[in-house]
């Protein structure tokens, strides 16, 4: 191994403390207010593991949903992204609080909330999943039952992916435009009383649909102008740094041939459990 | 309001469950695969929670580093990505099993495996965090030994926004090109042996950085490409739908003027326990 620990002990930060202490982002109103919460946090965690933050009423009460075999990005790019909002909470909400599991079965996101705790949101998020989960989710009369129930006082009703289609069997698409993922569009569109855009996101009225997984972060920057205005979302994307540059040019099914949407969908099917 | 239950009967699946027996995806081959661990996941779950899956050996070890105070988005979006790897297993991974919390405190994701528990990767992402845990990383002896050790095996080590830092300070930089948050840029310089290049992603030999946040993304997808061809990592692309058309043009840092980045600063401040 040609990095041993003392080959770069010069420039190792454990043996200069004072570099570790200088702030790693050149902003002195962020140093100021990164070291009051340093200070504070360090404290809290000394006695207890962090609680989930309370809502403060403050700012925006966003409520993530989460089910059996969802994609893990489907909620977790918007909460990045929603999270930096002035004052917002960010929830995980699931039928039961704990561990939910993603649909690869690797990974598991932890629900702070149960749907009977939570009865209020500014904003309900109802990310997407793999046939499996959304099949689930959209016969789960106790999670439409509560969707109904949040959507008639949030600010905003949102979907990533299939996540449309649980609000469409929940009722809440009846007569609208919205998009979702591209392979599921057929379906929704035979299957509800819905018109389907093919856009990156579609609002009708307070409900507003993502297309496939990752539009899930253009919808979210989209919902951060609603919420808090252009400067503001203009402000998150500089801070999650979102310049995308993808390698490829692959992710627009409408320019996609067949062979390359049924690799697509075949990597889905074997990577979920 | 509007969509009362008895009002969208008539589309609704859970009264018409021939429908919600449909595939979501149109394609058969999909919908074989799909059917077949539908069935076979809902009889495992009737008896026990889902176990996270074991390494099969097959295809790529990924194992990502949680640490405290990670930004959510960092992990994750990788993740999503090469969770669709042919065969891949991604085990989030950190000192201690157990939920690990972002910046904000808000939300957790779970660690499947403690450090000591895993001994090979073949690939490893450190992912970034806000000021405290990066320092908190940086200064962590027994998670920089675990990666200088895991990096000694790797086919790939990697990272996002400020874990190049992490990596930095775990001596696997020195003498190297690599990229880092945009903020970050002028501390991994004056404090390390780097070449700082303002890219989307960095290849230097088999460690490969991001840039901020969303960049996990695009590396991700870089990756995918270097492990299994370049029409795996499209139809990987199109899997997730990744076609990104954010609303505003306001993620690259070279393009943005010192207001705009004193606002991002502060939003991430502000949003981070």
């Amino acid at each position: 191994m040609s990095h041993s620990t003392s080959s770069h002990s010069a420039t190792h930060p454990a043996t200069h403390p004072t570099t570790t202490r200088r702030n790693l982002l050149r902003s002195t109103v962020a140093t100021a207010a990164l070291a009051a919460t340093t200070t504070a946090a360090t404290e809290a965690r000394a006695t207890t593991p962090t609680p989930p933050t309370p809502p403060t009423g403050k700012g925006p009460r966003i409520g993530i949903l989460l089910y059996d075999g969802y994609s893990l990005l489907d909620p977790t790019g918007p909460a990045e992204i929603l999270s930096r909002l002035p004052d917002a909470t960010v929830t995980m909400i699931a039928e039961r609080r704990g561990a939910v599991r993603t649909d690869t079965g690797d990974v598991a996101v932890v629900a702070e909330r149960s749907i009977a705790e939570v009865d209020r949101l500014d904003v309900l998020l109802v990310p997407g999943a793999g046939n499996r989960g959304t099949v689930g989710a959209m016969t789960n009369e106790a999670l439409l039952s509560w969707i109904r129930e949040m959507h008639r006082h949030t600010r905003w009703t949102t979907s990533v992916c299939t996540g449309s289609l649980v609000l469409a069997a929940a009722g809440l698409l009846d007569g609208r435009e919205a998009t979702t993922y591209w392979a599921s569009a057929e379906y929704l569109t035979s299957t509800f009383d819905v018109t389907y855009l093919p856009e990156r996101y579609v609002r009708s009225g307070k409900i507003v649909t993502a297309a496939g997984v990752s539009a899930g972060i253009d919808m979210a920057l989209y919902l951060a102008s609603l919420i808090a205005g252009d400067d503001t979302a203009k402000a998150i994307q500089l801070a999650v740094e979102y310049d995308p540059r993808p390698p490829f040019d692959a992710g627009d099914a409408t320019k996609a041939d067949a062979q390359l949407k049924e690799r697509a969908l075949q990597l889905l099917a074997d990577s979920q459990v």
